[in-house]
């Protein structure tokens, strides 16, 4: 076990989109290109095209790197409860790693379009699985508190009609 | 940009259960306790037990490092159709990166207790973060191949009655 030094990833691809800052809110309306890294063989997306949704993990590389807070409050906002670092998404994490399921738009060579990706311009991808629906767990039996909800009120704000989400 | 070098993450924690080879089916009656590595304080679970589940990343450490298939068939079956590496979930696969949704049992300081975490013992866990309902895609809207769907017949089987996931 490599416990003490780690391990190394390195990029599969890098994402081109409009958002260039790391903000929160309003990802409903980005459309990004996630294009291979010249070191993976576009055969390793044979099929990918017959998925509609794409789990997308990728390197926060603008994140904090030193000064971690394991603990905080969701968007900095002292109202909410404090939470651990384990309980929120911030990019600010021990390995950086992020995680979101994005719609597959289409596929053209190396280049892969999504939608809902909320990754920055440049944002190194670390893998691309395709969303198996027997991984999701059943959406009746998922709890959250209220907090979570409250903060992704805007998130995904401009989404286009027909991908609201409603819960 | 880092791309050439790669980035280095390192485990935040070690899982606990009962398998030990890395096999496909039967996961769903294994129970893992998700024990902190001594860096990462206690503190970065704050809040984390308001949430039923959780989503985990992992290092595939037992995976193949070299030579791996950039395409092949679903559980090296012929009879179905050829996917590259990013169609599949297969562990031999670039950076070595797992992501699952485990429901959470209970937490008791550093140790988490969880279900339907498809990690053998020991596996390094690089991150752990609330599934949040609205990161959720609508399961109506996700499609995917059959042999995606015959490739799960076994996954979770075990699982208690009351998780089976019927779709």
């Amino acid at each position: 076990m490599n416990t003490e030094s780690g391990f190394t990833v390195k990029p599969i691809a890098i994402v081109q989109n409009s958002r260039t800052e790391p903000t929160d809110d309003f990802w409903g309306d980005i459309i990004s290109i996630i294009e291979l890294h010249e070191s993976i063989p576009v055969e390793s997306l044979t099929g990918l095209n017959q998925f509609s949704h794409l789990e997308i993990l990728f390197y926060f590389n603008k994140a904090e790197d030193k000064n971690i807070s394991f603990t905080g409050y969701p968007r900095n906002n002292p109202l909410f409860p404090l939470a651990g670092i384990f309980a929120t998404h911030k990019k600010d994490r021990p390995n950086h790693l992020g995680h979101t399921v994005a719609g597959l738009i289409r596929i053209e060579g190396r280049k892969i379009f999504v939608r809902d990706l909320d990754a920055i311009d440049g944002t190194p991808i670390l893998d691309i699985k395709p969303v198996i629906k027997e991984f999701l767990p059943q959406i009746e039996k998922v709890s959250q508190p209220q907090w979570a909800t409250d903060i992704m009120k805007n998130y995904w704000k401009n989404k286009q009609v027909n991908e609201v989400i409603v819960f």
